[in-house]
């Protein structure tokens, strides 16, 4: 039953209110892991933790902090959901490899060596020339691995993201894009780059934002489901979940800064482009607390058996977060 | 026996050595309280916190991190010295509430509201006007309350520690400062102050810093427990404590640096003068690893009993800060 599992999604943007806290809640999803930072340096994003506090102080029966997964046995087992923290991009360390412990204990658990563009650490899905892990982001990778912060590449280039892989000693995850054989795009991901990381236990979210999904906002939930039995068919089901991407009531200057952060001074459309500049459509199946339990029953009719739904739904993730955020000494 | 006790020192500043960690373990102390911040603000905290990771990893046999008692009691049984962190100052906040359990949650478990000048929140030692907690003073300490940090009023002037105590519906501490009547100096504290702090629960910890002892650096033990002995007439032996302020081989810029930080361009001698402006010398009897377990014996000498020497060598501050550190919701 979909209301017993642990269910979790592997990313979210929403416009954080004590509304969406109570959709959230009746959604069934026990833990979502929170964007807290796109293009934060370190000093902001303490503020944004400071934020979060007041959020978790002030809707302390809707919300509760995960800095662990024992955090999300106890948010299932309160009926609350659980928040976890990552970073889209290596902005919160600035350029001190010290500051992944600290913000590891500061409760970021997860943070991408890139965000679309060349970072200290690597190279991002859109820029031309992908010069792979840098002298810094191999100490980075190192570090991250053993105070057991999660190295995510969704925003990266490939051979980053094939050396990033190769590199790190433990799992790592894209969590939130699609294959490439289901839509091509920048953000999505080859055939190569996904049997690497499921051959490393990797763990692959599977995105609904409609820029990386066939046929758009128009994508539907069979369309959806056949991707995840085809990727299915590529590396099995054990390194697969969902990071949803929801960006749920966000204005446009939101999707506009986090394309152009402080870098741009011209527009950049990221995924979009001048013509088509603002949000794209919400999928009608995946855009209120019906969403993930869709999924799930979607899953069901187009293949799947309720045990690997679980697992797709959040068993998956919660494996992949048990060990990866285990300290190594 | 002086080797069976929690032994806290609670203030210290040394050159954080590998051979001084060896010292500390061999002195008998199971805990220290360690000065993360001088004049530091958030941006910079954080690097201190990275620089003691380094620490603890190249030390770990030595030392280990505290955030709460139970990892005093560890560290007793690991036979480990307990570090545990507090600012001399509130500049880690910058001037920004949200970061007091940012902070807390990163393991600053004590702030003094002021470092001698005038703060954003209080009143230091060294103004001619005291004019009290300050609004944002006000707010802060609610905030402290609230999440357990500690507030420590060391460095702070009269009004602005007696509306602290007052105002702080949890005990406070005066972590390294020495009664007026045993040698009278800005940074030494007023009967008045010492019974306010002790009659909501409180702790002094007694400094061996000589510019706050009788006759400097010439102090004998016996003067020591003198005080001491005289403070409990006063107001009994629960809230009195160790809290050294030991500076061990810390080089001249390092007391230049503690007084002046970035605020001065003249130099500035806080408890010295032109004439005498460095490190006093050190005390023959609390220099080395048998400095407070000379105390202890010292007291017993002078006049306590056991159970008593216990309390002040440690488990007063085992207790406050059990009660201190504890959240409130």
């Amino acid at each position: 039953m979909y209301k017993d599992q642990i269910i979790i999604d592997g990313l979210q943007y929403c416009n954080w209110t004590r509304d969406y806290f109570k959709t959230l809640q009746k959604s069934g999803i026990t833990a979502v892991h929170v964007t807290l930072v796109y293009h934060e340096m370190a000093r902001e994003t303490l503020t944004n933790f400071a934020k979060w506090n007041t959020l978790f102080e002030q809707n302390h029966d809707l919300i509760m902090r995960v800095d662990g997964v024992e955090d999300i046995v106890l948010a299932k087992k309160l009926g609350k959901v659980g928040i976890f923290f990552g970073a889209q991009n290596c902005s919160p360390i600035d350029d001190e490899i010290g500051l992944i412990e600290v913000l590891r204990k500061q409760g970021l658990l997860i943070m991408q060596l890139t965000y679309n563009n060349q970072s200290l650490l690597a190279t991002g899905c859109y820029e031309k020339n992908d010069s792979g892990i840098t002298r810094f982001g191999e100490q980075a990778i190192k570090e991250m691995n053993r105070v057991g912060m999660i190295i995510d590449m969704s925003h990266s280039a490939q051979k980053s993201t094939l050396e990033a892989i190769e590199i790190s000693t433990r799992p790592i995850c894209i969590s939130h894009a699609n294959p490439n054989f289901a839509h091509d795009a920048l953000r999505n991901k080859s055939d190569e780059v996904i049997k690497a990381l499921a051959a490393k236990g990797g763990l692959l979210g599977f995105s609904l934002y409609p820029f990386h999904l066939p046929n758009g906002s128009k994508c539907t939930l069979e369309d959806f489901c056949k991707m995840i039995a085809k990727t299915a068919d590529l590396v099995g089901v054990d390194s697969l979940g969902i990071g949803s991407d929801l960006c749920l009531d966000q204005p446009q200057e939101v999707l506009e800064w986090m394309r152009n952060g402080k870098w741009s001074k011209a527009m950049d459309y990221g995924e979009g482009n001048a013509s088509n500049s603002g949000w794209p459509d919400d999928l009608p199946w995946f855009k209120d607390e019906k969403g993930m339990e869709n999924i799930y029953n979607g899953l069901m009719k187009y293949g799947f058996n309720e045990k690997e739904a679980n697992q797709i739904l959040g068993g998956n993730w919660f494996s992949f977060l048990q060990s990866g955020l285990e300290p190594k000494n």
